[in-house]
């Protein structure tokens, strides 16, 4: 289908999930639910052709997993729809309200964003997932999916359309995307005139293509050069297990601390322990000089090595010689993701909350809690790692907007 | 000087902006109020040059008017400046505060953008304009003003920096772009990793080049494509006061009235006194056939017409049948901006208010009010036609972002 059509239908869709009342989402987003469990036999052979392209064709075992839909995983998906519905509607608050000198009597509502594009890779659960969200906050969405999962996204998007439909909602508010060309995607980036906003959801070589081609506003989502700083006034007893916890929790995600800044005073102490405790579960050490000195058996680390996601088992290690030069570091290194100080000190604690410019920044706690679940959001559709619109994990109100209402009885401006 | 300079620059500027209390901002700002009262003679002398060179080079008289300093035109820059100073400090604000079942305290705070980058055309009072808006709301700028002001722009930011260093600021708060070619500014445009805003302040080829060139993200200000519906159920008393209002109170602004959608019912009684009131005012009117019927002198609207912002004194007229009709077709063309229905039926006033999608939608007033001073934000930075972050009139609030700060006792995710 030509891209411009589907803008055009996607216009027309977001006029009319606009309108729609909570319950209506709401029986929609059940229909669709039990419509992924009704087509799962179609949607996991579609799937089993994706998933023998990708090894025929070399995919790392890891990847291929993470393309593979089982029973298990469309009970998910189907949960994850109906969880949805639970989530309180977003829309119809009134954010402000206020009557000017002159009558005018203005209101700033809640609306939804109107037509959101999704880019991402190869999890075939994110169609599903993502139409969920947009939808329950008042969108339609237009979705591009990795060529490895084609065949998963085009069955699960087929069968969203027919529950859509037969629920007498409108199939529109999902499309995807099918074309697998570059040249198809760079358009799609630009399609200013039809689609109001436009999400990365993958790796960084992904996020960084979209910042950089699309004409659209982007939101842009995932990285996280996460760090934890070891302040001279740490309790001994919290550094091991929260850090152990950022790092080795889950090691492929985003908000998994990926570099450890300590202070000087505090480094004999705890390094040796805590280097012990790392390596022991499996992590690599990559540390500057003061590090090597207590710690046997790590290596030295690169200036790049600071600024590095490694999403694996291994962590840099910077010694500092004062909370600014701390602050500075990670300031200087950070994706503007998560960062924790860890101290008993109140004053060095609001100064790191206050001075490290990052979405999320924590103090005594794990990284690992940059999560639109572990918000208390109910869902989430990414991390935001830029200052427009949304910080941090975004939920159903982040695929909101504003508009202002305006009531006068014929105000006329002087 | 180099961009990357300024960059590391402007980073550096805004830990220490965000770190200033709202006194020391005001004293600040006080004293560049003064300081350009006090370089006043340089300034208009940098100025004079500017106006020479456009003359010469046969610029047209308005926008050699839109150049020219005087007198009164300085002292209404420091005036602005003073008005900025009595502006409650938008930071500080804690927006949201929960407490996790875990124990995690989760608090949402208002922050600065950080460096906010400004690109812009001839006005040189922008300079000092825009640098108080970022300043106070905490943020350092970089700013790229047009080639015709270059002298004007210079001396005006040295005047600037020249009073935050006496002030005991930080002068790069304030950092201006002399470089006029081109691969300067499309390297601006790409500074993503010291700009976290970009906005642009100009005429729609600057707004269409900054968005379609920058990699930072943008907030797309300006171009008003705003109609007037005049519902079946208009008052006639209200139609053409509000309607000469925002189509001649001033012609070349955004939130000027383009174009009239009347609804059939009422064409012929409120036409031909509308008709000759807009001509007495020297409105040209461009119809569509049955506008043409009652209007003698109307000259017919191409469709493109419609998609017209004039800045001018002319007003394209569409004739509808239907409130439905109205509203598609004031969604196919307007740019997002401001619209109005003249109505005394309350369900389509409502419905208007609900359907047109623009930032700001009105029932019975004038369009003119879509200004950051008309809703009381006391200043304006520009108004938004994008739906991220900020929609309409953008003020100090609109300046800054949030933070999530995070405080734990030790945490870890299970």
């Amino acid at each position: 289908m030509d891209l411009t059509e589907m803008g055009r239908a996607a216009v027309a869709a977001k006029y009319e999930v606009q309108k729609m009342t909570a319950e209506d989402k709401n029986a929609s987003l059940k229909a669709v639910a039990e419509g992924l469990l009704r087509d799962k036999a179609a949607i996991l052979a579609a799937n089993a052709q994706d998933v023998e392209r990708a090894e025929r064709g070399g995919m790392h075992p890891g990847m291929v997993d993470r393309l593979r839909l089982t029973d298990a995983r469309m009970e998910a998906m189907a949960e994850g729809l109906l969880q949805i519905c639970g989530l309180p509607d977003p829309l119809g608050e009134v954010l402000e309200h206020f009557t000017r000198p002159n009558g005018l009597e203005i209101e700033k509502r809640r609306v939804p964003l109107g037509v959101i594009g999704i880019i991402y890779e190869s999890r075939p659960n994110v169609t599903a997932d993502a139409f969920g969200l947009c939808f329950k906050a008042g969108n339609a969405c237009i979705l591009k999916g990795g060529s490895d999962a084609i065949d998963s996204n085009t069955a699960i998007t087929e069968s969203i359309r027919r529950s859509l439909t037969e629920s007498g909602s409108c199939e529109d508010a999902i499309q995807l995307i099918t074309d697998t060309d570059r040249e198809t995607t760079s358009r799609f980036m630009k399609l200013n005139e039809y689609v109001d906003v436009l999400i990365p959801r993958g790796g960084a070589g992904l996020i960084r293509a979209v910042v950089e081609n699309s004409t659209v506003p982007v939101i842009e989502t995932g990285t996280g050069n996460c760090h934890i700083y070891v302040d001279e006034f740490a309790d001994m007893e919290k550094v091991i297990p929260i850090i152990l916890n950022a790092k080795t929790q889950r090691i492929g995600v985003c908000n998994a601390c990926e570099s450890l800044v300590i202070h000087e005073k505090i480094r004999e102490k705890i390094m040796p322990a805590l280097a012990e405790a790392l390596q022991q579960a499996n992590v690599k050490i990559k540390g500057d000089e003061r590090t090597l000195l207590c710690v046997p058996g790590a290596v030295p680390a690169a200036q790049e090595d600071f600024g590095k996601e490694y999403l694996d088992y291994i962590l840099s290690v910077k010694t500092v010689d004062s909370l600014d030069e701390a602050i500075a570091h990670i300031n200087r290194y950070n994706t503007g993701h998560s960062d924790s100080i860890l101290t008993e000190n109140a004053e060095n604690a609001e100064r790191f909350l206050n001075e490290v410019d990052s979405a999320c920044v924590y103090v005594n706690a794990s990284t690992r809690f940059t999560d639109g679940f572990e918000f208390g959001f109910g869902a989430e559709i990414g991390i935001s790692t830029q200052k427009l619109h949304a910080r941090g994990p975004m939920g159903l109100k982040e695929l909101t907007t504003y508009k202002y209402a305006i009531r006068g009885n014929g105000q006329i401006r002087p």
